[in-house]
């Protein structure tokens, strides 16, 4: 391999954000990243971070990112999700994904969670069957809900009205 | 309403437990309960808790309880993440579902994250109604992936071994 593989530092994290831009154009919602580099280094970097960012990097370029945090599931116990994991378009093809899922992997073993979990689109079908081949297992049956911002400060501005 | 909502403390953690327990039995997995008392004391109270458990309480009764845990999305930031909500079968029809549910959404906006986040069985058409009905989308292209606990260990012993 041609790159290494090393936690993401404050100075990564314009990179780090590119690649967070690429994912959101292949996913097709170009205009969901709302978060700023200012974010990624407040919430990744410092004392109690919410997310560690491991980066694949060949020579000062971020190649690749896979983003991690820890869970707590209420049937295994602590568990680790990862956020996302992306590689540059013009890096495909090199092990980057591959070398960073790895990391992923043995970084959940190490730090002794039950279980690695995250989500797919139904419709990225290249995805799925990389982890199929990997371990993982797909499960069709749940949906995800979410309240936005501007939803929950309604619900919570019309709890107080009432 | 004749019950408060408050922080669990370490002495609710076996009732808790139940009720853990209960939701199991209901998504039709009355064994995937794999922690015990222990794990929760451990990861839910203390200096940096895993996750932050509210109870509906009723003179020593837990009714119901919201286990929640904060994520970070790299769409939006900071979220809140709803992993559990479950109210004993036996009191069902008091408000307490609605209750614990109400509470997280303050918390949320309390600790200001810009999304609040949860999963939801796709056959539980209660419970999907009831999230529409007080401000949620449920979102039915996603996919969940999971490596359970036997797989990542075998997946990393077979790296480590080529």
């Amino acid at each position: 391999m041609n790159f290494i593989i090393r936690v993401a530092e404050e100075r990564d994290m314009s990179q780090v954000l590119q690649r967070i831009q690429d994912l959101a154009v292949y996913e097709k919602e170009p205009d969901a990243v709302k978060i700023d580099e200012r974010t990624l280094k407040q919430y990744g970097t410092g004392e109690n971070p919410l997310f560690t960012c491991f980066v694949a990097e060949d020579d000062g370029d971020i190649l690749g990112i896979a983003l991690v945090y820890f869970r707590f599931s209420t049937w295994v116990g602590k568990s680790l999700h990862l956020e996302d994991l992306i590689v540059a378009q013009e890096h495909r093809g090199r092990g980057v994904g591959q070398a960073l899922y790895n990391q992923v992997m043995r970084y959940g073993l190490e730090q002794n969670v039950s279980r690695v979990e995250w989500v797919v689109l139904d419709w990225n079908t290249d995805a799925i069957k990389f982890y199929q081949r990997n371990g993982a297992t797909i499960l069709t049956d749940w949906h995800l809900a979410q309240i936005n911002e501007a939803s929950l400060k309604e619900y919570v501005a019309q709890l107080d009205s009432n």
